[in-house]
C-alpha cells in the first residue's frame, strides 16, 4: 500500500455524513411523497450516457460544461447533466409500451464540469428531482405541475412569503419577437436576451436588444402589462385557484427560461428573501421529444426540475421549514428500544428479545460488548430512545422503563416484554412502511 | 441538431423504466428498512473518486477493472467500484464526531470496466448496498450483520430451502498457513487459491497448492474438519441461534473471501438451488482502515455488501419471493382515488376535490383533458383504483363508487366526500410516511 497525504474528496464533490444524508433523504422523501399523492411512477437511467446525446440536444457549446470522457472502449461518454435527453430516449424506444399520458418522475445524482461554488451551491455532482407529463398537450398539466411543486414547497415548511412561483408564456413571447420584427433566425439569442436581463446591466441589454430589431422600451412595456393579456395564463391561474395554488404564484413575463427547446407555459420558483437562484424551474416542451428521438417519438410534454443545492439552502434559511428537517433529522436517527444487558449471563435471552422486537418493527439497539448498566442506560439516551428492555439475573423476568417518565413495569418472558413495549411506544407508530 | 441513428444506451448500462425502477425500489426499500430495525444509519459518498484511492487498496491491478478516466482538471478519477475506501476516506476525516461503535449503511450506484455479461448479472453500472459496523471489535458484531442479511432474505420471501449463509473464520486459515508451513509472504496468493478452488479445475490447485509447500489432501482434510474446530465459529453460532438464525447457516471453510484485507469472521450467502454468484459477502476487517488512511484512524471493523445483480434474478426463481416483488410493484403503481369530470362544467370543483383528497394522504388521478365518463372508469380500472368520485352537473352533489363491489353513495360538497372516501378506503391505510 502507498503511503503520503490523506486522499481527499475530489472539488465539488460531497460526503454525506449521517446527518447530511438524513437531509438529502428528507428532500428525497419530500419529492417521493408528493409524487406518489400526485400518481406519478418512478424511473431511472443510467448515470453514463454518450456524449452525443446532449450535443444532439443543444449542440457543441454544451460539451463544454460537461464530465465528458473517452472510456476505455473509445467511446465518447459523459456523466449526464440533465435528465431530458436520456427520458426522450426512453420513451422514443418503448413508446407503444405505456398508457399517456405517462406522469414519470426520477431522483439521482447530476454532474456538471465547472468551477464549484460551494455557497452558491454549485457543485459538480448534485441531486436533482424531475418530473415529467409526457403524451398530453392539455393545459391543464401546467397546472398540475406548479401544483405539485407548491404542494411540495409547503409540505417542506415554506408559505407564500418565502416564496414565489413565476408563471410565464413562451409563446407569448415568440409572438412578441415577430411583432416587433426580430428576425426569426434571432429567436433563441433574443430569448436568451430576455432570460438574462435581471443578472445583466441595463445598457447591455438594450444594446443587445436593438441590435435584435427590437428595443428595451417595447421589451419593459411588454413585460409590465403582458401577463394579464395573456389568455393561456388566464386560464392557468383558473386551475392554479380551484387547486388552491394561486396566491403562491405570479404571472410574469420576464421568466422565459433560457433553454430554446419551451414552446408554452414555463415557471421558475424564487424565494423572496434571500436572492437565491431558481429554486426549480420547468415548462412545456412539446417538440423536445420528438427532436431528440430523430422522429423516433412525437409527443407533447411538460415537466420541471428541481436540484438539491438551492432548496437546501432554504431550508437552512427558514426557520419553519429547518424544524421540520431537524425533527425528520432526529427522528431518522432515534432508536425506539435499548435493550439492557444487566448480565452476561442473560445475554442470549436478550438477542432473542432483540430479534422479536425488530420482528414486530421495532428499531433496536443493544451493547455489541459487555457494558457497566449506567452506560447503556447512558447509550439509550444518546440514542433517542422511547423505552428501555432490561434483561439481568431474574430472567424469565424483564423489565420494562419508559425513558421519558422514568415508569418501570416488570413481566415473565419476551411475550409479555412484546406487549408492554407496544403498549409504551403505541401500535399506531409501529413499523416503517416499504416504500 | 444532429441526425443519423438513434442513440442507445451504454453497453452493461440499464434504463429503469417504471417497472424495473419498482424492483430495485423494492430492494432499496428492504434494505432501508432492515437497517432501520437495527438502527444503521444511511450515509453516502461521492460517485467520482480519486484513482488512488482505489491504488492504495488493491494495487495497480485493481485499476484494470476501473472506470478510471483522466478529468479536464487533469486528475486521475474514477467511477467508484466498491464503497469501504470512500468509508475509510471519510470515518478517518471525522473520526472523533462519532460514538463508537457506527452503525453506517448505504445504497447507491458502482461501476467496474468489464465486459457485460447481462445473462449473469454483470453489469457496468450497478447497485450495492453496504452495511458496516466501525469502531467495535466484539465478536458479536459478526452475529449482527449475519442476521440482519437473513432478515432481509427471509422478509423478501426466501426460506432456508432457498439459500445459505456459509460462515468462516479468515484466522483460521491463516493458522493453518503458517502450520502447513506457507510462507508469510505468499498468504495472499495461498487465501486466493482457496477461494478460486471451488471455481477451479482440481490439479491446477493441488499444483497451485504444493508450490505453496502445501497439499491438496492437507487443505481438504483442513475444510472437511475444521468448523468444528474454530471456537470463534462456535460461539458466533450461539448468538445466532439466539436471533433464531442459525437454521440459515453452515460453518464451512470451504470461504475464505478473494479480498487480502479480511482479519477473522468471513461470510458469503447462496442460492441453494441455482448455480448463482454470491448473493452477498462480507467479513471482519481490522486493519483496512488504518492502512487505508494511512494510519490517520485505527478502528476495527465489520461489514457486508449485497449487490442489486444475483438478488434481482433470484427473485425472480423464487415464487414466493417473486409474488412479494410483483404484489410490491402492483401497489407501487395503483392510484387511491380517480376522480372522475362527468361535465367539464364542474372541473373546478373537481380540481378542489383532487387537491382536498391529495392532502389528506391519498393517491389521486383525474382526466387532464375532456374525456368520456365510460373511458374515465376505465382509466380508473387500469390504474388499479380503489374508489371512483364523480363530479356532473349535479355538484354539489358528488358520488363515491367502490370499484370494487360497484356499491355507489352520493353526498353533499366535498367535506362529505372526503369523509366517504377515507371510510371506503380506510383511515389506517392513509398517507405515505416520509422515510
Amino acid at each position: 500500500m502507498s503511503s503520503g497525504p490523506a486522499i481527499q474528496t475530489l472539488p465539488g464533490f460531497r460526503d454525506f455524513y449521517p446527518q447530511e444524508c438524513a437531509t438529502r433523504n428528507y428532500l428525497f422523501a419530500q419529492w417521493k411523497e408528493w409524487c406518489r399523492r400526485y400518481g406519478f411512477l418512478e424511473y431511472e437511467g443510467p448515470i453514463l450516457e454518450s456524449t452525443d446525446l446532449y450535443r444532439k440536444k443543444s449542440g457543441d457549446e454544451v460539451v463544454e460544461q460537461l464530465f465528458a470522457f473517452t472510456d476505455k472502449g473509445d467511446r465518447e461518454v459523459s456523466l449526464r447533466p440533465e435528465l431530458t435527453p436520456t427520458l426522450a430516449r426512453m420513451v422514443a424506444a418503448r413508446q407503444r409500451d405505456f398508457k399517456k399520458p405517462m406522469r414519470w418522475f426520477s431522483i439521482g445524482p447530476f454532474f456538471r464540469f465547472e468551477r464549484p461554488q460551494v455557497a452558491k451551491g454549485r457543485m459538480r455532482e448534485f441531486y436533482q428531482f424531475n418530473c415529467d407529463v409526457i403524451g398530453e398537450d392539455a393545459e391543464q398539466v401546467d397546472a398540475e405541475l406548479i401544483s405539485l411543486a407548491i404542494d411540495l414547497m409547503v409540505a417542506m415548511g415554506f408559505s407564500a412569503d418565502d416564496f414565489v412561483v413565476r408563471v410565464s408564456d413562451r409563446e407569448a413571447w415568440l409572438h412578441f419577437a415577430r411583432e416587433a420584427g426580430v428576425a426569426e433566425e434571432q429567436t433563441d439569442p433574443f430569448l436568451q436576451c430576455i432570460d438574462k436581463m435581471e443578472r445583466q446591466k441595463e445598457e447591455i441589454t438594450a444594446a443587445s436588444l436593438s441590435e435584435l430589431g427590437t428595443s428595451l422600451d417595447a421589451v419593459k412595456a411588454f413585460i409590465e402589462e403582458g401577463a394579464q393579456r395573456v389568455p393561456r395564463l388566464e386560464r392557468l391561474f383558473v386551475s392554479l385557484k380551484a387547486q388552491g395554488k394561486d396566491s403562491y404564484c405570479e404571472a410574469d413575463l420576464g421568466i422565459v427560461r433560457g433553454l430554446a427547446y419551451y414552446t408554452g407555459v414555463v415557471f421558475e420558483i424564487f424565494d423572496k428573501k434571500h436572492g437565491l437562484r431558481a429554486i426549480a424551474g420547468g415548462g412545456r416542451y412539446d417538440r423536445l421529444i420528438h427532436n431528440l428521438s430523430d422522429g423516433k417519438a412525437d409527443m407533447p410534454a411538460a415537466g420541471f426540475a428541481m436540484g438539491d443545492a438551492v432548496i437546501g439552502n432554504l431550508l437552512e434559511k427558514t426557520p419553519e421549514a429547518k424544524k421540520r428537517l431537524e425533527q425528520y433529522i432526529q427522528e431518522a436517527a432515534a432508536v425506539d428500544v435499548y435493550v439492557v444487558i444487566a448480565s452476561e449471563d442473560q445475554r442470549v435471552a436478550a438477542l432473542a428479545g432483540v430479534d422479536q422486537l425488530r420482528q414486530a418493527g421495532r428499531r433496536v439497539h443493544y451493547p455489541f460488548a459487555p457494558m457497566k448498566v449506567g452506560k447503556q442506560f447512558q447509550a439509550a439516551e444518546t440514542q433517542g430512545a422511547t423505552a428501555a428492555v432490561v434483561f439481568g439475573d431474574e430472567y424469565p423476568k424483564v423489565s420494562v422503563k419508559d425513558l421519558a417518565n422514568r415508569a418501570e413495569s416488570s413481566m415473565e418472558g419476551i411475550p409479555a416484554m412484546l406487549a408492554a413495549v407496544e403498549a409504551l411506544l403505541g401500535q399506531t407508530e409501529a413499523g416503517g412502511a416499504l416504500d
